[in-house]
């Protein structure tokens, strides 16, 4: 008989609270890690967390924690599948912190990767001199929609029924699959992690439309309708500009990405002559207030670790993305700092130079020239 | 004993009619020259302007007109002193509706130029092939702070103390001054056209404030306080870029130009520790309401006219300007025209490939190599 399925958080964020919570009251053991051990000191005193759920009756009560930890040698020790759930920003980091201690059949899932994660976790553990047999794997997007509300506490409001997931190679997105099944049967095969990144609809919306209300954000702290208000005929053409240029780039490297206007019908079933129109057609939208500044992941997250790898593999392969080059230079300009130059680059992603046919290649079989 | 100066204002917007009624009541015979014959015909119909003015005592009553016209022939037949009041972007049209008809003698202002106006305006008359010599001048701001209420109607608010003013060649700066000068003590000697193009403060507030505020703008129909809300402080680290980089290419040039703080202080008498604070130090920006939409000139004057050349002087002469060029292009998106091309390139001035020296010879003696 298999033994137990081991997890290990990696993240106490709200989401990563969320999902050792869920996963603790599923049954299985779960080990949650945090860089900084102060900010998990509550839950490790109280040996777990407290999870209240809006959609899902095993999702509610006191998840005892295995263990608690902000080492990373303790928290990979038993692990089998590794749930990453940090900003996409500190994905290389956990990668180099990771690499001296992963053995092989371990599999680790970045909860999401935004665009290119899995690819750049992949590079740093090579370039970290990892070579234990590791599946890394990356989620489209966050399969909870939840909040943390104290130290030790969670709340789940939604939790998504499809979320595509896709392993580096491809060919054991499958294997991935199996393993996660018992526990989120919601996840689902995406084709490869190109789809994945590609289809990152955040990257379209969020620093756009916080850029073109940036006045209006600071000077009212985000008290308004970002998606209601914040969208409007000229932003939405913006909106669309930048999509078209993510769909082209994903299209070159033979990837058919779903646009924002499909995705908000698939979604949310909301429809429109056009994304303006759509957008405001979404009752989802209605009720979500801006960011209360723009020190905010929708432009620190969003712009290095989305809209720079997209803007790097449309210069590579011969797209133009001068929409999404204006909003990372505002990006730049806003918080004074290059983001072209901490952001995901090709030669941070080992994707310098290689040819449509070797990116394919490399993302199906983990074949590299 | 030398005539009286005779006088054609071209344009009668709110900027036009002003100043045709008040040559008209300083005693001048003014022609008022309209492109569209049905806009001009209830000036026609009562021979003149009524205006009423806040603070010129001779700025007040009835500016009979010696003629209102749309033929370009006539209102240039007698004309001393064409005083083109129309926006930047028709200039070009101007110059080539008046190069059939233009005499030695005649002086042209542009008032203002917005950037590379008059050089844009001197390269069109020599395309046209016209060979008469006339000085072609322009200011850097409008005189005047107007509006105009009905049709035979104009109200002004303000009249600028100091208004600087380039000839090109520079060396004819001082003889349109002393023409205008009756009638005009405030207009002074701008150095060449290169200072009073690039002392542009239009160019850096208005596109980029327009379309950091977009959705605001768009949601709300204006309705709310233009600098005073619009201004923050991510939107001042934009402003402040755009200015650096407009002194950058100045420096390039050799032009010490103004700063927009250095401008806030010297005109409005506002400081501060950056452009936000002293944009909410500086009461004359309390109160001003923001477009009703964004089809406005804030966009379709001040990028093509201001933003293009300021970049295209840029490029030639090596001067990063990445800030104008993501506002640039985030306007074409949301205009759907491609302003780059539209817009005052060096091949439309005439100046694409002279060196610096050889621009300087052109600007300062009127000399192309």
């Amino acid at each position: 008989m298999e033994r137990e399925t081991c997890y290990t958080v990696v993240g106490a964020g709200h989401g990563g609270k969320a999902m050792a919570a869920h996963l603790a009251l599923m049954g299985y053991p779960v080990t949650l890690f945090n860089r900084t051990a102060a900010h998990v000191a509550g839950i490790q005193a109280r040996g777990g967390i407290q999870l209240t759920s809006a959609d899902s009756k095993d999702g509610q009560g006191f998840g005892a924690l295995r263990a608690v930890t902000s080492s990373m040698d303790q928290a990979l020790a038993e692990a089998d599948i590794v749930m990453i759930v940090v900003p996409a920003c500190a994905h290389q980091d956990i990668a180099r912190m990771a690499a001296p201690y992963l053995r092989d059949g371990q599999i680790l899932v970045l909860n999401p990767g935004r665009t290119c994660g899995a690819i750049e976790f992949v590079h740093t553990l090579r370039q970290e001199g990892c070579t234990a047999d590791v599946i890394v794997a990356e989620t489209g997007t966050f399969i909870y929609a939840s909040r943390s509300d104290g130290p030790a506490q969670a709340r789940i409001f939604r939790t998504k029924d499809a979320v595509p997931l896709a392993a580096i190679p491809a060919t054991r997105t499958a294997q991935v699959l199996d393993r996660l099944c018992p526990a989120y049967p919601q996840f689902i095969a995406g084709e490869n992690v190109l789809h994945t990144s590609l289809n990152n609809m955040g990257a379209i919306f969020h620093p756009a439309l916080t850029l073109l209300n940036a006045g209006r954000i600071e000077s009212t702290h985000g008290d308004y309708q970002f998606y209601i208000e914040g969208v409007t005929s000229s932003v939405s053409r913006v909106l669309e500009t930048l999509d078209r240029e993510r769909v082209t780039i994903a299209a070159a490297l033979g990837v058919r990405a779903v646009t924002a206007m499909e995705w908000l019908q698939m979604a949310y079933d909301a429809r429109g002559s056009g994304l303006n129109e759509a957008i405001h057609n979404n009752p989802g939208y209605y009720g979500i207030k801006a960011p209360a500044n723009l020190e905010h992941r929708y432009i620190f997250e969003d712009v290095p670790m989305s809209l720079v790898p997209i803007a790097a593999l449309g210069r590579q392969y011969g797209v133009q993305t001068k929409g999404i080059e204006s909003i990372v230079r505002l990006a730049c300009i806003v918080h004074g700092t290059d983001y072209w130059r901490t952001g995901r680059t090709l030669d941070k992603l080992g994707l310098l130079g290689l040819s449509i046919s070797e990116l394919t290649t490399y993302v199906m079989e983990g074949i590299l020239p």
